[in-house]
């Protein structure tokens, strides 16, 4: 399926004889509007009005169908009214036409007729393998062809530059928000896609077809709500290993946008932190808007991805310096000590009084004294212990051709990443820098933000371009039900993994001597019921028992406990009280959206209090669970802190990966929650478990 | 010294007739700039032009010398080389000059012969009694009167719009960068002074004048090195008195800045974390950058300072409101539900398909029928349940007349603020509606965080108003030596507060028996040296000692420790041990830049994993303190997490003000620390102390 709608999109967006239906002479009208941007922006290809009652359409020869078309047609553009798209799509498909996209509205999105009507058309698409983009969507545009089968305003005041940035939206406004940005800002577009309700192609399809594309070389995406978690891993995986930054804007991150985002798109959104999860390992970076989309991809289109995140900076103000170097280091990436051999060369070129420091402050001499940039700056950006180099400039409009002139000999000899901030450029002075391929930015911020982000993204397309593809299924049931710790324990120690605690249930008639047989004290004492998920909070639990005689009280008094609640239980579990350095939380879960994952955090009280954990999507291997643990705020506490000693990550990843691989493997299972999971050295003990399972 | 100067400084900026000293026929050169930028701009008073070897300078008749000039001079501007600075203050001393700009360079920031002269300086500014702003520095610029006594590049192109905003800096590049972008901005200026080397007038004194003066509106500054802490923490609170917003740059937030500043400036800054306590206890906001500033004071300008943060969204996007809703919540402000009277007077103005909520999605219909927009507008600017309203437009400019005019009305009819973005904005769109009062950013991050700055500034002056005055003096001594647990302890008893454990100091020739009497086990003993305050981690500290044998045999091990290691012991602690449900970490300690404070935090192994703590400058109330231990992100363990009871946080609070009380009184202490301090209901007790005092 996955393969399927990405090579169909793909087609589509190559079609050279457009066909748009229902076409209108009027260029402000909907069906009129592709028309007039086509034949304006001089698409290359033809373009065939369909209108049963015009013979000339915009300086076209007009058709009355699609039928009487003589010659054979690559993609239909719909734009007639709702109940017309089906027989125009039937036609279509009988006349030998394998692409369509839908403009009109009043489907899914307006009624439950109308989510009839695009059911039909669903069903088209795949009886006929078909490609239909919409319905109630904004259309695609391809940059190369002059392709615009679309109606956005965006279109009316903009050029289309050609170039390497795709974008694949579930939101058309926003889709026009992002081309009207980039196309001002003067990046240039590959391709664009608005995918609108998804009746056939989703945005997984389109952002697959993105990291095929060889004109595309950064992708972004507007996410509401994917409907294909693994086609959606799959194409984030497979732009990492084409080595294409992805960079998304995902909404419904709090409880209000999430709320908001169930009523706007009328489909309940799987968790925000689970979608936030598959990004991270699979490589894309969220952003937070399009502005900052559009300042991380002006690094990747002008070449400024540095290989890590050791930057040398060059200011010319020392406050300045200073203010990145707090942005720098702040953001995760760095602003090393130079080497001995560096500073000398710097101390050579700098004015007395300036230190040869990372940052360099340039000072205001540098308006007088011009070779001094070009002199600090030769040596800067050669500097081995750097990645790349950001340079500071504020006002100084009278001395910008030195600088562009020594920034561009710089880069020509250094081959490495130079990003420009400079407040109060005046957009000449912006747009010449740009033309010569070096990024601009009008105050730190922007810079810096964009800098993490690509920093980081080529690290997590490092380790997604790994990733094999994702299991099929696995959503959770509609309806589970949760075993006991007893028997989730059983269910636990066949699959393997993790120690359990020497234990025996016992009912409430036998006493303490069934247990002194074989085990160690001290013993906890837990009651055993389906009914009492939660057992501590309602008593259940009694700690700390050292004797026959103890045990034996404990029974009774759980016993009772269950009784006087009414609650059916099955016994008393008496385990032997096990010691350990690290609690741990773990749960492995059903996301709706994207199947089978972990969680793994820090235990204790600190589970509600102040949560430290880390979500990942399944098949994880030991290594992956091991990264996954590192990342936690309190890692530190793995390495033996204050005084314990440390724990075996390894052991921990090994038990967590062998349970995830059953847990995949077995849909009847829902849940697993282990809180907590202990541990010392290198024994891995599950204290409590419950599991639920799909109800029979 | 403090309301001095800032008298000192409001008299300069008022300065009518000013002399140039050094003045220069070339309007490109450094004392040649301010005459033609004044001249240019129609300064509203006298440019005197002082240059012996000319009659004439740019059209204006030139003074041999001060002492030559035939009346009085309110401001002499000198840029004459460094040696010559201190000459000419004194000629116009010795003239009846009362106020100085220095703009010369070559004093504490070149080399030990320019801070000699500079101490000159001082020197001269304090028996006379006049204003000495710089050296080194930018200058000043009082907006209200033309008056430019400054060489900034920043004024070559911009006209200098006056205005509500001020702005006081210690570099001149960041002033002349705000200048620049405030200007372009469409923003206008009160006054501006970059201070330099603050040989006299300090930032203390020059954003107390912006506190003071009449025409600021709203206060920006640009902060390296604090001088004056007691001052900073007056003008601060007075700018709160005023309810004028302070929003400060502050460089040295990380490391790397930290190091850098200290590089640049020369001096050591105080502690940032300490800085940032400051800010936030009077009432300033921290900004990243010149441009989130300019974005935060564009509310205050305009006059669209909500009084609380419940925000009414309307949004011509599903999904740009679905972005407001998340940007929303994640700034701490929050997006209510309507009422019903609200939701139905919206159903009657909504189409159909739009649901009466908020965010309010118009959809792209808004465009067709432009009344949508005006009656959901009034509708929403109207409901009680809200503070401001969010406008979200995306291009659309055809209709941008129908939106300002909506806009206008629905403002002047509510008087509440409206805070319009609009993506894709034209600048004559923009500039439209600014010129109507209106605040536009040109996307959701901007206008989020401006919001979310403002109104916590808003509750931050209200508290900051009502504040003191600051201590005088209380630094930290040069060189002091830590008392024992028990000298510490004895000293902590005396000031009251808290309780301490019933204890006893034994020597190692004594046994249990000693401490039997009258002391209810179980023990703790603990070995008291000043040689070794981390006990604990030196097996100093023996816990659960319940008898005389076992308390006899603790004492003689410790005596062993302290023996092999060769320490001078004073004996060995014996107390009672204290169970507790909650354990904190206090510390009272005198910082170089503000004097004494209370840092308290979440004790126990988060101390160090992950801190969990506020700072605040004492005098602190116990309502201050109250607030403080709020404001941990675990003070959720307060109220009685997990089955556990509350703890009582005024007794807490009132321990820690009355320490604070005397400490603060007593410059001999420079650091108290609790570690732990524990509580359980309102028993608030000193498990461990150590007290740093002066050494003598």
């Amino acid at each position: 399926m996955t393969a399927n709608t990405r090579e169909k999109i793909t087609k589509l967006m190559a079609a050279t004889r457009v066909a748009v239906v229902g076409a209108s002479s009027d260029p402000g009208k909907l069906t009129g509007r592709p028309i007039a941007y086509m034949l304006e922006r001089g698409f290359k290809g033809e373009i065939i009005p369909i209108n049963p009652s015009r013979t000339e359409i915009q300086g076209l020869r007009a058709y009355p169908s699609l039928a009487a078309v003589d010659r054979p047609i690559d993609l239909a553009l719909i734009g007639t009214a709702a109940e017309q798209v089906e027989p125009v799509v039937v036609e279509g498909i009988a006349a030998g036409v394998r692409s369509f996209v839908v403009l009109s509205s009043g489907f899914s999105e307006h009624n439950a007729e109308g989510a009839r009507l695009q059911a039909r058309l669903t069903e088209l698409a795949r009886q006929h393998d078909v490609a239909i983009v919409g319905p109630n969507c904004l259309g695609v545009i391809n940059a190369e062809t002059g392709l615009i089968a679309s109606f956005t305003t965006a279109m009316e005041e903009n050029a289309l530059t050609p170039g390497g940035f795709g974008f694949a939206t579930q939101s058309g406004a926003l889709g026009a928000y992002w081309l009207d940005l980039v196309l001002q800002g003067g990046l240039g577009v590959s391709r664009w896609i608005s995918t609108g309700n998804e009746c056939d192609i989703d945005l997984a399809a389109a952002i697959g077809m993105l990291a095929d594309d060889p004109m595309t070389k950064v992708i972004g995406a507007y996410v509401e709500d994917v409907k294909d978690g693994p086609a959606f891993r799959a194409a984030l995986r497979d732009a990492a290993r084409a080595n294409k930054p992805v960079f998304i804007i995902k909404a419904g991150r709090s409880a209000a946008g999430a709320a908001a985002a169930a009523s706007h798109t009328g489909a309940m959104a799987g968790e925000d932190r689970v979608y936030q999860a598959c990004f991270d390992q699979y490589g894309a970076i969220r952003v937070a808007s399009v502005s900052e989309m559009i300042d991380a991809a002006k690094l990747v289109l002008h070449d400024a991805v540095p290989t890590a995140g050791k930057i040398g900076v060059l200011s010319v103000s020392g406050g300045a310096g200073v203010l990145l170097a707090d942005a720098i280091e702040t953001a995760g990436l760095s602003l090393p000590a130079f080497t001995e051999r560096t500073a000398a060369a710097l101390a050579k070129a700098l004015p007395g009084f300036s230190k040869p420091q990372n940052p360099v402050d340039l000072t205001a001499n540098v308006i007088a004294k011009t070779e001094l940039f070009r002199e600090t700056l030769a040596v800067v950006s050669a500097a081995p212990e750097l990645d790349a180099t950001i340079l500071f400039i504020g006002l100084m409009h009278s001395i910008s051709d030195v600088f562009t002139e020594s920034i561009l000999a710089a880069r020509a000899k250094s081959g490495r990443p130079f990003i420009v901030v400079w407040i109060g450029a005046r957009p000449a002075i912006v747009a010449q820098l740009n033309a010569a391929g070096i990024p601009v930015y009008p105050d730190i911020p922007q810079a810096i933000t964009a800098l993490a982000y690509v920093c980081e993204g080529r690290l997590r397309r490092l380790r997604a371009a790994k990733l094999g593809d994702a299991p099929e299924g696995g959503r959770a049931t509609a309806r589970s039900v949760t075993l006991s710790e007893w028997q989730s324990k059983a269910r636990l120690r066949e699959m393997g993994g993790v120690t359990l605690p020497a234990g025996v249930l016992v009912g409430s008639a036998e006493g303490g001597a069934t247990v002194m047989a074989g085990l160690t004290g001290p013993f906890v004492a837990k009651l055993q019921s389906a009914e009492m998920p939660h057992k501590s909070e309602h008593g259940g639990v009694v700690l700390g028992l050292r004797d026959t005689a103890s045990v034996t009280e404990a029974v009774r008094k759980l016993a009772r406990i269950g009784q006087e609640r009414g609650i059916s239980c099955e016994g008393v579990l008496i385990e032997e009280m096990v010691g350990f350095d690290i609690e741990l939380i773990v749960g492995f879960r059903r996301d709706p959206v994207f199947g089978p994952l972990l969680m793994v955090g820090r235990g204790g009280v600190e589970v509600e209090l102040d949560p430290d954990f880390a979500i990942a999507l399944l098949p994880l291997s030991p290594a992956d669970i091991v990264a996954m643990l590192k990342s936690l705020r309190s890692a530190r506490l793995f390495d033996g802190f204050r005084g314990r000693p440390p724990v075996d990550l390894d052991a921990i990843a090994e038990a967590l990966a062998r349970i995830g691989v059953r847990f995949a493997a077995d849909p009847g299972q829902d849940e697993i929650e282990i809180n907590p999971l202990v541990a010392r050295g290198d024994r891995v003990v599950a204290l409590d478990a419950l599991i639920k399972v799909a109800a029979t």
